[in-house]
């Protein structure tokens, strides 16, 4: 018999990473069953309730209390714990020796070189903080999202008057002079520096600069709507501009979404003015050549870094480019020669052959799903995601796939109320045992991205989910990890782990996508009655039915040729012509007027 | 005083060129004001009541009736004009003197060694023609239109199973053994082999590839509807399967809009599994990385041509491609070197100042019109066409430009009972003025399309319109001139007397659409007030709000940091905060309420 206790704290605001680990701390206790450690915030009652944890009192309890409830064997192990919560807490706290002030004034005051403020207070909040901060002359990196469009615009365009960057909202990633904000890579320092909407794409970028022994002068996160036409790319001009004045940087990286139309002329125009070679990722869109001035464009997140690094120590001018390797029917393996790739090749012979198996990918990272289903579109049909490239595309039941399936766990219907899977892998491993239990699953993608922010040792947790899903089926399981060998999680030691539980690490999304496409068109049947070459070797000899010119022209260029006298059937008379070709039983009725 | 005068001849049919001589020839009759020679469909009928040239008897012709109208001075004019319309189609018939069959099946027995048919009879009479040529066995080029997409599937099953092709309908350029079909440039024979949805684009690269020294193996055009989802790509699947297979052809290229998802995946499959190197220009598509496996990915047709021959008389493999120079500051044409580039480059200090005035394009190709929208979209905003990329873009008035705006004048609004503007200039002309005439405009751009089945001059027309435009306005003319030295109008001669008139001559889409570009950036302002580069420059010092781990992180990193003991403002209650917001006059009302 089970017994539920529960504790309301009225007013006192905890982070959502104290109160995950409160929670766990908590359920790791002697004969505790279950436990939730919540603001009390519509939707996580919502999820208490359905975890059969909402105590009746919580339904009066305002968004800023806290609620903790815990269900156990006993009424004494419950007591037990909720008396153990104070220690818990204050056990985290004691880490935090310092002085805290209670305002963004007073801490001005406490460290007035700083200028900078991050932002992470929850979205409703938001706003009113980061005015504050802009009005003690700080830039603000705004990591919290559900801030409206209309607080961005305003709060953009003080900003802008005033010479500051509001970096965000939901802004995941920037790197400040060595230091990266929120969740970053951390890098050698060097010569390129990015401006990018997509959190992600910045951390692909910057990892994949320095590990091709590049080094990132700053990075500017500039939050996923800058691009809109409402802010019209704010912060994406202040940023290529502040980066084109500085001597630091010698390449400037643009990565983000497509932006809207006139957004797109308007940074494509600024970056042609910036006097140094900019590379444009905007993932998804259609460059109008590789390259436009001083601009090149990028295919993929790898190939702006790439691109990058031999455009750096260079004039400022496109480049020319190598693309890479690909694979022939000998070396199957596209991924460029990193020190897995080559791991990778060895196993070339042992493919398994899942080529009428699906693809199933579950990412943390947003842009790193996109990229990924820009990749395999060009393969794989059908395909589905919750972050479609085209409408046709999208997936009805996030939590439900179907054929092939990428699924961005970081959208809003996975994290509200949860921890960004960057940081908590539990819904995650969930939904690798659910896919791995589908006799159609043949491949599961996977991505890890490493860094500031992120998860302290995430291989610890899915290395062991692969190996058992390896134990019991003939999937293959694929990890594009995202990192350096600076990463607080070192990214050689994450990738060993994941490589010893059976998965094959890449470094990039597209790295995996080439191998993944190169295998699928081997299934792929060519037509079913092909066409004799005798066609394209005798000389050519044609009856033209129509056009005198085309007579003319097959007359005038050799070919033989034969003019028909050609009459509309019945002269024209189309009650006629149908009437002959009922009779006939040849001729079309799904045929349309002309208007020629 | 006026006298209209009309015969109609029952079930007379003629070609629409034949009809449009005819009535240039009766217009150039003494004494006659206007002339009109139709087959009587209902649109045409309309266009004649919209001249005053319709006749009340008019109103009971069939589609198949020919109806030659005459509004003269004199009743005698008009009289003695109608007389000659006999002896002016014998005119034109006596130029075919050989014998010439009433069907099919008696053709085919005047020329048994012929394995093609070409059809350009309307519409609604094409795909019961085509069904026949099928049933002899032959090979179908369906330049009509107008044919319903359940007759192009069925002829395209009915082919494939018999191994035959079926190239169009709506199929404007195919060659085949050095024969181009409908609308071609003659090119030397080469070991390039094309495939292709659109007809313009595989004119360009067919084109270009002469240009470059290249030459072209076959060129296999399949209808603008083959790559959507209903027709499923049959005839472009067959034509890769056949150019795989044929010696002669060392490279393939594949050019077209994008395809739909399922389509393009399909595709792209056959595409890596035909031994050979591919060049895809789906003219639109964000291709997933610069190269997949023996596929290389162009970004415009100029492009499809230049890396294709770098890879022919190549092991088929990918390119390693080397982009074309750009524009510097200080050489500013973008054009590649050819002979038209040299002369323009001689202007380059006279360029016109046409930063703040409006671009107009005016197209006879589909396909060129859409690259260039592809290419303008990337700097030039808003931009407006009947072709557009995305449907903010869509010209509301075809036939009124408004801001930036291009203009596919071979489309059907335009070419509803008239000729296509690629045989008569007539309607491009009147719209060149009307552009003119507009003081907005800075710039119009056109494209000439040359080689068979075009008109045999088009220079001799556009050249003095360009030249009465220039006298009378500052405004710049860029002509994009797709032809070769081969083709019957000579591409040289047709250049040359274009500039004499005062045009920029450009050998593709993208060679001008660089040079727009590049003009226009240079009039963007950066951001209202710049950013200090201090903010790059000093050690990073922040304030964190909210999350504790971000401060954890930036200590980590080693930067200085200070953490704000935040609370929510009035204990989270929302009532109290709003209050507390206006009394201090601060606080955003557009805040949204969190469920994190």
């Amino acid at each position: 018999m089970s017994i539920t206790k529960h504790e309301i704290r009225p007013g006192a605001y905890y982070d959502s990473v104290v109160l995950m680990q409160l929670q766990r701390a908590l359920v790791a206790l002697d004969g505790v069953e279950d436990a939730g450690v919540v603001m009390s915030t519509p939707t996580n009652l919502a999820l208490l309730s359905e975890s059969g944890l909402l105590p009746a009192e919580a339904r009066l309890a305002k968004p800023d209390d806290l609620i903790i409830v815990v269900r156990a064997e006993s009424e004494a192990a419950a007591s037990a714990a909720i008396s153990q919560v104070d220690d818990l807490l204050a056990r985290r706290r004691s880490t935090q020796s310092e002085f805290q002030p209670r305002s963004l004034e007073s801490a001005a005051k406490t460290l007035p070189r700083a200028r900078w403020a991050l932002v992470s207070v929850p979205g409703r909040h938001a706003a009113g903080v980061a005015r504050n901060a802009l009005d003690l002359n700080l830039h603000v990196f705004l990591y919290s999202d559900n801030v409206s469009l209309e607080d961005e615009v305003e709060l953009k365009k003080t900003a802008g008057a005033r010479g500051l960057l509001v970096m965000g909202p939901d802004c995941g990633t920037a790197v400040i002079n060595g230091i990266g904000l929120g969740f970053a890579n951390r890098t050698r320092r060097g010569s390129i520096g990015l401006v990018g909407a997509s959190g992600t794409g910045l951390q692909a970028v910057s990892a994949a600069v320095h590990n091709l022994g590049g080094g990132i002068s700053h990075a500017i996160g500039t939050g996923t709507r800058d691009l809109t036409g409402e802010v019209g790319a704010i912060t994406a001009l202040q940023g290529l501009e502040l980066l084109a004045r500085d001597d630091e940087t010698e390449v400037i990286v643009l990565v983000s979404k497509p932006p809207e139309a006139q957004v797109a002329a308007r940074l494509l125009a600024a970056a042609q003015n910036a006097g140094k070679p900019i590379v444009v990722d905007f993932i998804g869109y259609p460059p109008p050549a590789r390259t436009l001035g001083n601009i090149s464009f990028a295919t993929n997140l790898s190939e702006a870094a790439e691109i990058a690094l031999k455009l750096s120590n260079q004039e400022p001018r496109a480049i020319e480019y190598e693309p890479p390797q690909y694979a022939t029917p000998d070396t199957h393996h596209a991924t460029r020669t990193t020190q897995f790739a080559d791991r990778n090749s060895q196993s070339t012979n042992r493919d398994p052959q899942f080529a009428n198996q699906y693809v199933r990918g579950l990412f943390s990272g947003g842009t790193l799903a996109y990229e990924t289903m820009l990749g395999l579109q060009a393969c794989l049909a059908p395909l589905y995601s919750n972050v479609p490239i085209h409408e046709t595309q999208r997936l009805p039941d996030p939590t439900q796939s179907r054929a092939h399936t990428i699924v961005d766990m970081g959208a809003d219907e996975f994290t509200v109320g949860r921890l960004h899977p960057m940081i908590d892998n539990e819904t995650r491993l969930r939904r690798l045992r659910q896919e791995a239990e589908d006799p159609e699953v043949g491949l599961i993608l996977l991505d890890v991205v490493l860094g500031e922010g992120a998860h302290p040792d995430p291989a610890a947790e899915l290395a062991p989910a692969i190996a058992a899903i390896k134990e019991d089926q003939e999937i293959e399981v694929m990890v594009i990890l995202i990192g350096t060998e600076e990463d607080p999680q070192d990214s050689a030691r994450q990738a060993e782990q994941l490589e010893s539980a059976g998965a094959r690490i890449y470094r990039g999304p597209m790295e995996a996508v080439a191998e993944i496409n190169r295998r699928f068109a081997r299934s792929v049947a060519g037509p079913p009655a092909p066409v004799s070459l005798e066609v394209l070797r005798e000389p050519l000899a044609a009856i033209n039915v129509g056009l005198d010119s085309f007579y003319e022209s097959l007359k005038s260029q050799g070919a033989e040729a034969v003019q028909v006298a050609w009459k509309p059937p019945a002269g024209g008379d189309e009650k006629l012509m149908a009437i002959l070709s009922k009779m006939k039983g040849n001729y079309s009725s799904g045929s349309e007027s002309d208007a020629d």
